[in-house]
């Protein structure tokens, strides 16, 4: 994102920019006489906007829109799908994860491979993260796609406005600045990096098949601890420090089990993997066996609950219940219009939902609210991340255009 | 505040209205040289707008600047203390509380007097506050102020962009539109109401001392319940029905008593009023013996602690350690800058803090931060809500001056 604008001219030209730009990725094709009703500028200023976009190849021309339509035929405008084009990549604790995507928000090109990262040490994994995305990259410039931009998505916490991963306790990091190694790889490729939940959310935002996105809500997801992101007006809650979404550690039980964070009794200690693997009477040595990647474990969890195994339903239900008492709290705090279950706790919503909305019907103040009506399960699944990831450099050129350029004028 | 306006000549220029005013507001007495050196804009340009601004009677010239600046002596501007005001008004549980605020936020006329508004019909209640505006109006005028909004402080939920209470528990209203009585009695003027934890935690915004404001924030207070408001990046979270900032209802022991709102175990069966006054030792016939008035109960309280009453100081310790694990998850999941306790629980800081602060140093994720810094405690007491309410006019003149003009043109 740029920085804010002071009110030149100049400045009022750039927003005007992505107004117009926003407009066609929101309802294209459309005309330039439909684009300028919809932001409210004249027609004139709208084609000299118009031109410019094309000109730096953001949005094209579909030729003379359908007769009918009054006045002289304007032609219709729609984003450039072989314009710039923006780089996902997901570090997983079993996996990498990359693709490119248009500026329509369509993925064009994806790559995933297994990877061992748990517990090795960066450089390697950081190696191999490059080296996709050098693939992924070249294969989007084949497809006459031209990447802009990485963001990276990593389960742990980011220090704001930086690459350096502070604490992933699934991949044993602290402390590691991913920056060098990729930007090394891939000189002059912008580069952010972000937490998983966070990019998951935003992947919610702009791809979760909502009708209408809803602009305030909760998205929780967990790979082995609970994470969450806080999403206001369409916008990231990030925190003072980078650190908001620490639904895992608020505390449901207070006088409950000693937790790793130094406190007792946090969600984490009821609704995470390892606290419902146990619940569940599945013993460490047999989840690992063959499902060492959370991934797997989670798919073992589903399919014993599928299967009627009584004490993993029993567990799920724990669970289930403790993400209600932490997320009513949450509701009761910050009355978002929705909480979204997503990522690794997707497949197991049909047996954690009954117990969560029982808490929340019965905790939520909200007198217009039932509890039922709160919690909405993800379409996205595990690829939140990474859609998010390459989504977060795409809403970059949407929102200021012009940055392209590297004057910025 | 104006809706948001599209990118044009006008709206521009309605925008750059505001910064300068802002500019003046944040750092004056400036000259138009120094207005145009913080906001990006050139002299001529700034020069215009200051004349537009002083012609409406928003800024005023107070003669050449001292010398020793560089380039031709310009004339220093300043807020105007003669033009528009904000009036801000409260409705208490005990009492009703109106100002006048002029521009530059100094508070110019106060009036406050004893009501019982528990449990009485709203309609007695609604018309002595409408009094009391109109007396501060005409005093306000009488120092040739110009009252162009009120905004009323109620201890209750109200709906978004409305008049109407929707519960407030301590006054027995429930479903009160504040809006007709106001209006009649005072036509014309612009009116909005607010929870009068919202409006506190504005006032700290603008008026708390801190230097710099935190932007993001959480603001705690109570009046028998507990409420908290959530600023971020300067702005109040108000959630998608109005109802956010419900703290005294986030669960610390999901098994414990049973709460007015349905839930068991929420905050406010800990530290709300009525808790710490029973488990304090104190019985309700005697705290209301002399003490109806919540302000005094606190004040029971606050003195039974000096004094050295154990069994108080034991009550108030319980009381921080739950407002501890409440906010604690809180903290993890919005990592403010800040946790500012404010209201009523002023008073009562030095015998909550300990316990409060011991359970955030024990439960707070981020790496970074000890507990102990993150929970300050409010300069303004019980004035917060009246002063914020009065505030947020003023503000609503700084971030769209040209909105006053009935054509805002």
């Amino acid at each position: 994102m740029a920085a804010p604008l002071p009110n030149t001219q100049q400045a009022m030209r750039r927003r005007n920019l992505s107004l117009v730009l926003h407009a066609v990725a929101a309802h294209g094709p459309l005309s330039r006489a439909a684009v300028a009703a919809r932001i409210g500028l004249t027609r004139a200023a709208v084609s000299t906007l118009v031109d410019e976009l094309a000109r730096d190849g953001l949005l094209v021309e579909l030729g003379p829109s359908r007769p009918g339509t009054v006045g002289r035929p304007g032609s219709a405008l729609q984003l450039n799908e072989r314009g710039p084009a923006g780089l996902g990549a997901e570090i997983g604790v079993d996996h990498l994860a990359v693709c490119a995507m248009d500026l329509g928000r369509r993925v064009r090109v994806r790559a995933q491979v297994e990877s061992a990262n748990r517990d090795g040490a960066p450089g390697p994994v950081l190696g191999r993260l490059a080296e996709l995305v050098r693939r992924v990259a070249a294969e989007a410039e084949g497809e006459g796609l031209r990447p802009v931009g990485l963001a990276v998505a990593v389960p742990g916490l980011v220090a704001r406005e930086s690459c350096v991963v502070v604490r992933a306790p699934n991949l044993g990091w602290e402390g590691v600045d991913v920056g060098p190694a990729l930007r090394e790889a891939l000189p002059g490729l912008p580069l952010t990096v972000d937490n998983e939940a966070n990019l998951g959310a935003l992947a919610e935002l702009w791809l979760g098949g909502h009708d209408p996105a809803p602009r305030d809500f909760v998205h929780v997801s967990a790979e082995i601890g609970i994470g969450a992101a806080v999403v206001i007006d369409g916008r990231l809650l990030r925190g003072t420090h980078g650190f908001a979404g620490e639904l895992g550690h608020v505390p449901v039980r207070p006088e409950g089990p000693e937790c790793v964070c130094g406190g007792r009794g946090c969600l984490e200690q009821y609704a995470g993997e390892e606290a419902v693997l146990r619940a569940g009477g599945i013993p460490a040595e047999q989840a690992a066996d063959g499902h060492r990647a959370p991934g797997s474990r989670i798919a073992l969890l589903a399919r014993r609950a599928a299967d009627g195994d009584q004490k993993v339903r029993r567990a799920l239900r724990g669970a289930g219940a403790a993400l209600g008492i932490a997320l009513a709290g949450t509701v009761n705090l910050l009355d978002p219009q929705k909480v979204v279950l997503g990522g690794a706790l997707t497949p197991l919503a049909p047996w954690l939902l009954p117990a969560l909305e029982r808490e929340l019907a019965q905790r939520l103040t909200d007198p217009a609210r039932p509890g039922q009506d709160v919690v909405t399960v993800s379409r996205l699944g595990s690829d939140g991340p990474v859609l998010g990831a390459a989504g977060s450099v795409v809403q970059g050129v949407l929102d200021d255009p012009a940055a392209l350029r590297e004057d910025g004028a």
